[in-house]
């Protein structure tokens, strides 16, 4: 089956039953974004462990991109456990921090240290892929004045880091003042809905802060960026044509999908909605074209009828 | 005297002594930037103090306008005198805080609370304005899930702040959701130059990383926004024709000058060169001429030769 474009549709087109079905036949490669896609936090999408667990036992490849940096992958294992996806191995994660350490270690190849503004899913990420770090050892009165530098840091990662300083910004730009030391984000997620109506601020708040400091751009791993489906392709024969990505964010899902030449599927139980796709369907601008998913549903529990003989 | 534009000239002019004789004659209204122009840091640039004496005792009204916020104008007051500048008065000096309370108290007529990200100089003049303002009272192990919000912010105001932390930039997200909240920035410098080759992050930093977390833009007090200027013109009776604009930095302190139709002086004892000037001078841009410079010289201290008899 040609990819959905090829086909002419224009996008945004609302599927169901045995659309549906045609489409969970065609395609091979199931790639799930997690936050509003499968989940909520810790709360799983109502059907959505049915669904993976369908695909699976139906032979289908099924992995999970997600811009999350702050859990470790094996920890990813333990959460799909935990809220009843019960057949996810770790070799289906991939997460922008696993992506940065393999990224700095396959591609980059550094020497050296790494500065990490992060939590623990980055610094295991790290760790496991045995690079050097260096960035949480702050005394609680130092300050850009009186700290000391590390001399080896040949790159900075930024990810989300819910202990973010003024110091931690100080001391990344300092690094970045060498153009030789790499500059890195796992992701530009700008924010993240909370309960009470509260909002997170993404890692993109804290690469926005630091491009601005240091007058660089950073690279970005996670999505939209296609390294990510680069990293699965290096470890799994996939067929770009064969893929379907489904996510929840027209803006880093959707366009990680066109960057990659991947159908694209919107669910709406996350953060973007249709009226939203919609705009960017009919706008004049052709680059809001990559924001615009192929196909739409509910919720990917409308796929569970699918699976039924 | 028009204008050094509306004479002709092309910018970047380099002067020195009758050219200097000549503007300072024609000019009434001396416009300093402070850090980089007439100071660097604790030491005052040589010759600067007698500069700013020599105007003032020829009757030249003289301003000092700074989008550094860390200092309550008082103690500006106290520096200039520690720096050897014994004349200045606090009625010269505005500030990117001070303006900023200015602005809250008798243009946005805030009716509540300001949430604050910045230090003392910020503080301290919202206090001497009479606005009541929180911000720096979050517990150690305060998070965005646990924290308390307070009821009645109206108003973020983001300056510069050393003890910047994730909860701050999470807390001023949450209250900048709502769209009568005002939004406001001291200024947006990018960073600042330190010894030893490290640089310090500026305000420019941190409202980037809440545009991002939010989506909205700042307002902006400080330059190159001409609010200063207007804080300045209403409480002195000032000619824009009749002002120099003297400064470090292109887009910061020329830019102010352009926008507020006052003729502009780079002095090369700060950030930008000669050569940056030149390249705006001669590029294509249109929006670049208002970072070119009607005049240039290597310091202030070239003025002192035309307060000679």
């Amino acid at each position: 089956m040609a990819g959905a474009r090829a086909l002419g549709f224009k996008g945004c087109r609302k599927i169901g039953g045995s659309q549906i079905r045609n489409l969970l036949n065609a395609k091979d490669f199931f790639l799930f974004d997690c936050d509003g896609v499968i989940w909520h936090g810790e709360e799983a999408i109502t059907g959505a462990p049915k669904v993976v667990s369908s695909l699976i036992k139906h032979g289908k490849n099924v992995f999970f991109v997600t811009n999350n940096c702050t859990r470790p992958r094996k920890n990813y294992v333990n959460k799909f456990y935990r809220l009843g996806f019960t057949d996810v191995m770790q070799e289906q994660i991939f997460s922008s921090s696993y992506c940065s350490a393999l990224y700095l270690r396959d591609v980059a190849k550094v020497q050296g240290k790494v500065f990490v503004i992060g939590g623990e899913g980055v610094r295991n990420e790290l760790l496991q892929a045995g690079i050097p770090f260096v960035g949480d050892e702050d005394a609680p009165d130092g300050t850009i004045f009186n700290c000391a530098l590390a001399s080896d840091v040949k790159a900075v990662l930024v990810g989300h880091d819910d202990k973010f300083t003024f110091l931690k910004l100080a001391k990344a730009s300092c690094y970045l003042r060498d153009p030789e030391c790499l500059f890195l984000a796992t992701d530009v997620d700008p924010w993240h809905p909370l309960q009470d109506g509260r909002i997170l601020p993404g890692s993109g708040c804290l690469t926005a802060a630091l491009e601005v400091a240091t007058g660089r751009k950073a690279m970005v791993i996670g999505k939209p960026s296609p390294f990510m489906f680069e990293c699965i392709s290096s470890q799994f024969r996939v067929d770009p044509a064969q893929c379907l990505m489904v996510g929840d964010r027209l803006e880093t899902d959707m366009l990680f999908g066109a960057n990659c030449g991947l159908d694209t599927m919107l669910t709406l139980t996350g953060i973007s909605q249709m009226k939203t796709a919609q705009e960017y369907r009919d706008s004049d601008h052709s680059t809001n074209q990559s924001f615009v998913p192929d196909y739409v549903v509910d919720t990917i529990a409308d796929f569970l009828p699918a699976f039924e003989d």
